[in-house]
C-alpha cells in the first residue's frame, strides 16, 4: 500500500523538481519546506501527493516559476501583494513575512494576496509568527467544492483558516482547519478505499444527504461546517465566505465560484472577476497588547487547564489544537513518512518526465 | 403569550433603567441602543430580556455604572482597554470606536478589552465599522456552557464572532454567530416551550448525545459547532478557543472556565486568572488594501452571485449572512417588537423596584 521515505529523501527529490521547472534555488528550498510540512504533520493530501499537480499547473502555464512578487498597495499595518502567478508555496511565506515585518513596526500586520496559487497548508504560514512572539493567521480561498446552506451549487472552496498562538513551556496552540464538515483530503481517502462517508459530509445533486464519497463527480457538493441548517451549516457557510472575501475580494483575486481550479485539466472559469487565487495573512505582536511573558504564562495555564478537562466516557484526554499534528511530526521525523503507492508512481513518472534522479 | 411594544417605548423605558442605576446620560443612551439592537434584529435572547440580568449584576456590585474606561497599553494599530467593570454595552462601543480611529491612522485597528461585562450582540459592534468603509470584527468570551470535543466539562462560552463587510448597492454582509451548534438563546426558547432539542446540540453529564433542553442544569453541556468529532466539532472547539484567547488571554481578562457568569445568583469563579469578561475588536479600512469603490462593487457582485446560486429542492433562495436580521429589523421597526409575557413581567417588577414609570 505505501513506501516509507525519510524526510531528507523527499526533500531532496522535491527540491530537484522545483529547480527543474525553473524556480530559483531559494524559491525551490522554501517551496519544498512548505509543501513537505504537510507530510510531516500528517496532512497527506496537501504534501508531496500534490507535487505532480503543481508541475501540471506549470506545464499549463498557470504557474510562473520565476514570479516578480510585488507590493501593489500598502499602509503602515497593511499591504496587498501581487503574486505574479507564482507558486503559492513561495508567495505565501513572502506575504506572511511582510505581515510580520509590519507587526514589528506598528503592532500588527495584515496582508492580502492576489494572483497566487495553492499555498500548501495554512498552518505553516500562521506558525511563522510564533518565533517572533506573535499570533499568526493564514487563510486562502480555493476551487469551489462547497454548496452554501439551501443551495445545490458549488460556490466556495474548503477555505481553511489557521491560527497559531505562542505559549511558554507548553507547545503552541495551532488550529488549522477547513471551514467544511470534512476536508476534501478526508473525502479523497474514502474514495481511494471505496468507503462511504458519514452522513453530513456531502450532499447529492438535488441537495439531499448522501454518503457517496464520489458524489462530487456527479454534481454533489461538500457541506459547510455544521452539515445542515439545524446543526449550524449557515455558520460554516458564513466562515467560508469570510475567508473567500478576505482572501479574494479584498485582494483583487478571483472569488467564489470563479476561484481558479487546482487540477490543470479543469478549464479556467469564464469571466474571472479578479486575478488568480487569493490569500490573507495576519501577524499580531503579543506585546502590542500585554507583556509577552505574562501572556505566554497564561497560555500555559489555558492549555494545561483544557488538557486536564474531564474526558468523556471512552476518551483518554482532551486535545489542544495542534496536538495530533505535533505527535505525527515527531513520529515521522524519527521513523519516516509513508507515501501511498499511487503517489510514489506519480513521483517516478515525474522523475522520468523532468529527467531527474529517481526518488 | 406576548405583548407588542414600539421601539420608542422600549427605548425610553430601558434608558430610564440605565439612568436609574447611575449611568451618565450618554452611557444610558448608548447602552440602550446596543441592547435593543438585539430585539430589533430578532435576537430576542440578547435584548430587553436581559435588562433585569444587567440590573441584578449591578445590584451584586459586579457592574460599575460609572466606569473610568482606560487604555492601559497601545501601539499605532493596537490597544488594550480596561473596562473598569462597566456595562459591556458601553465598554464595547468605546473599544470598537478606538479600533476604528486606529484604522484611520494606520490601516487597521485591533483592541482587546479586559474587565468588562456582557456586551449585547456582537453584530452591533462589528457594524459600527461599515459607515467608515471598514470591515468590522467583534468577539467576546462568555460564561462556560460548552464542553470541548472529548470532554464532559463546561470550559468555554458560546463565544460569538461577528464580521461586518460593506457593499455598495447591496446591503452589507453581516455574519454574527455563536461558535456552538446552537446558540444558548435557541436552547432557552425550547426550554420555555418544553420541547426537545435536535440531536447534536447538547450532551448529557457523561458526554452522550441528548435531546433534553434542560440538560445544562444536570451537568450536561452545549456542543461546539460541528456537534461531534466526526462532523468537525474539534473545529468549533478551536474557534471557540480562539475567541476565548483573543478576548480574554490577550487582554488580561478571565478566560475559559473562569469567565464570570452572567446570572448574578451564580457565584464568581474561584482563583480567576484575569479581570472580568474579555472582548476583541478589529477594524480594517478597505482602502488600506484596494480602492473602496472597487471593493464594494465586487462585494455587490459577490452577494448577487451567491443570492442567485441554485437553490436546493424545497428552498426558495440562498441567503446572505445578515439577510434574516435585516428583514426582521424592517418588520419590527414598522410593526413593533413582540416581548414574551415572562419578560414583560420582569420589566414591570423592574419598574417597581427602581421606581420608574411602567412600560
Amino acid at each position: 500500500m505505501f513506501q516509507i521515505f525519510q524526510y531528507k529523501q523527499l526533500f531532496h527529490f522535491t527540491e530537484q523538481v522545483f529547480l527543474k521547472i525553473g524556480c530559483s534555488a531559494n524559491d525551490a528550498t522554501i517551496a519544498t519546506k512548505v509543501l513537505l510540512n504537510a507530510d510531516i504533520r500528517g496532512i497527506d493530501s496537501h504534501g508531496v501527493a500534490r507535487l505532480v499537480g503543481y508541475v501540471r499547473l506549470w506545464q499549463a502555464k498557470r504557474i510562473n516559476a520565476n514570479p516578480a512578487i510585488s507590493i501593489i498597495h500598502q499602509t503602515p499595518s497593511t499591504a496587498t501583494v501581487d503574486g505574479d502567478k507564482g507558486l503559492g508555496l513561495v508567495v505565501a511565506p513572502y506575504a506572511m513575512q511582510l505581515a510580520i515585518n509590519k507587526a514589528k513596526e506598528c503592532g500588527t500586520g495584515w496582508v492580502a494576496v492576489q494572483n497566487s496559487n495553492h499555498f500548501g497548508i495554512a498552518g505553516y504560514h500562521a506558525m511563522m509568527a510564533l518565533e517572533h512572539d506573535m499570533i499568526g493567521i493564514a487563510m486562502t480561498n480555493a476551487s469551489a467544492l462547497v454548496a452554501p446552506t439551501f443551495s445545490i451549487e458549488k460556490m466556495l472552496g474548503t477555505n481553511p483558516i489557521a491560527v497559531a498562538i505562542p505559549a511558554n513551556k507548553q507547545p503552541a496552540f495551532v488550529a488549522d482547519f477547513a471551514t467544511t464538515t470534512a476536508a476534501n483530503g478526508k473525502l479523497e481517502i474514502l474514495q481511494r478505499k471505496n468507503l462511504d462517508t458519514p452522513l453530513g459530509w456531502v450532499q447529492d445533486k438535488d441537495g439531499y444527504p448522501s454518503t457517496d464519497a464520489h458524489i462530487l463527480k456527479n454534481d454533489g457538493a461538500l457541506l459547510p461546517l455544521g452539515s445542515d441548517k439545524e446543526h449550524g451549516s449557515h455558520k460554516g457557510y458564513a466562515l467560508g465566505s469570510i475567508v473567500d472575501i478576505f482572501s479574494a475580494v479584498l485582494s483583487g483575486a478571483s472569488y467564489g465560484p470563479w476561484a481558479p481550479p487546482f487540477p490543470a485539466y479543469i478549464a479556467m472559469p469564464q469571466n474571472m472577476p479578479g486575478k488568480g487565487l487569493g490569500h490573507f495573512f495576519g501577524a499580531m505582536r503579543i506585546d502590542a497588547f500585554r507583556s509577552a511573558t505574562d501572556f505566554k504564562q497564561h497560555m500555559d495555564n489555558w492549555i494545561e487547564r483544557f488538557r486536564n478537562a474531564k474526558p468523556a466516557n471512552g476518551y483518554e484526554k482532551v486535545l489542544i489544537p495542534g496536538d495530533p499534528e505535533r505527535e505525527m511530526q515527531e513520529e515521522r521525523m524519527n521513523n519516516g513518512i509513508p507515501v501511498i503507492e499511487a503517489v510514489v508512481k506519480d513521483l517516478h513518472n515525474l522523475a522520468q518526465t523532468l529527467d531527474i534522479a529517481l526518488l
